[in-house]
């Protein structure tokens, strides 16, 4: 385990959650997993299918964090590039990998290994497979870069393989306090408390329900002790304000 | 109407979608109304409260697209610094706007009107207001930015009251072919068909269904004509497989 945080970024990779045809259901779900195996998510960028764009972007992020995930871009169809980009990314060939045309080989007869479904089987040089239990085609990691599928349960299953091998870092802890008030009547003691424990990060998440506005209030922090301090002054902040307006 | 492609980005603000706590509704809702009002959605990035990060990712990207969406950090606490952040990447000052707090004074008596509240009404100098018809706070318009709630049912009011200002284009037109056919069997013939029809787009989404792998083709263009012959091209050759595997 690192003491150094460990940090990511997510490039989710497609036109079709940029039109709107497709809601993508792997932000949320990467999101929460990384932060549950102690690796900080600093990032999202949804990019399109252009090259040029998702080249951009990758060496934007991979420059910058500890890992790079991307989603999406990986099938057989002339609108999957995410391998080319990769490879041109970081200047090495890519070509059909002998190891992925095996993997393609368990679930695809051999007659139908078209050029098509080789595609899948394309890995920029040097890459690492990472299996795929669902429909075989893996993803791979070159770098600190780790290509997965965009369909969910073919990702879920990408990042089960690949989440073992993943250097982390010591996990954030959180406590999550339902304050039962308006956010505007905590607003003022609450960032009083924030500026009074800088090594923790506080933040007040409202929401509408049943036509009644509530706050979420969650501390966050890699400090056991800190947390603690921290809880214990909103939930005195809460108690305080509840009396006055009592 | 304008005959070049109207664009934007959409900057999704807040550590809560980072850390998975909260799964963000915004960007599916967004691309898709977007795409129906004629405003091609080419980015999305989600950052975190930081306000280095938010200014860097803010210039990034007013430069580049005709509009920049922001949802998130507008609330009044000390986590919401979208509003400061903008008016420093416009290099304009922020303070206590007087038509903001009239809006917060429809439904939040004076004696109400706290610190933490009129957070709510610091606006960037010569920003134009959206109205907030759920909970009074306004968004704003600045240059090309438009700062809206995180809140979706907010978000949703704010983009309704400042669509019929945008400057709007040809709507990309599409339409989605249920296959019948796997990506691997097609994969092929539509590249062909891609590259023979370059004015149009044609993306192709694997779906994992009950255990069976699906493919729905979608083919977008802003020309009716040139759409429908590549709508007939891919009909075409969906049947032509179906018939040389019959």
């Amino acid at each position: 385990m690192s003491s150094d945080p460990i940090t990511a970024a997510l490039l989710v990779i497609g036109d079709e959650i940029l039109s709107g045809r497709t809601k993508d259901k792997n932000i949320g779900y990467i999101a929460e997993y990384l932060t549950a195996i102690g690796i900080d998510l600093r990032e999202v960028r949804v990019v399109p299918d252009v090259e040029a764009e998702i080249i951009a972007a990758l060496d934007a992020v991979r420059a910058r964090y500890t890992y790079v995930f991307t989603t999406g871009g990986i099938g057989p169809t002339h609108d999957d590039i995410t391998a080319d980009c990769v490879a041109k990314a970081f200047g090495v060939s890519i070509d059909v990998d002998p190891r992925a045309r095996a993997m393609l080989l368990e679930r695809i007869p051999e007659a139908d290994l078209n050029e098509a479904r080789l595609r899948m089987a394309r890995i920029p040089a040097g890459a690492d497979l990472i299996a795929n239990p669902v429909s075989k085609a893996p993803g791979f990691r070159i770098g600190n870069v780790i290509v997965m599928a965009g369909v969910p349960s073919i990702m879920q299953a990408m990042l089960d393989n690949v989440a073992p091998t993943l250097e982390t870092g010591r996990k954030m802890l959180s406590v999550s306090i339902e304050a039962g008030l308006k956010e505007g009547d905590l607003g003022g003691p609450l960032g009083e408390i924030a500026r009074a424990h800088p090594e923790v990060s506080i933040g007040s998440y409202p929401g509408y329900v049943d036509g009644r506005f509530q706050t979420t209030l969650v501390v966050r922090s890699r400090e056991e002790g800190a947390l603690a301090e921290a809880e214990q002054a909103v939930r005195r902040m809460i108690e305080t304000i509840k009396a006055g307006k009592a």
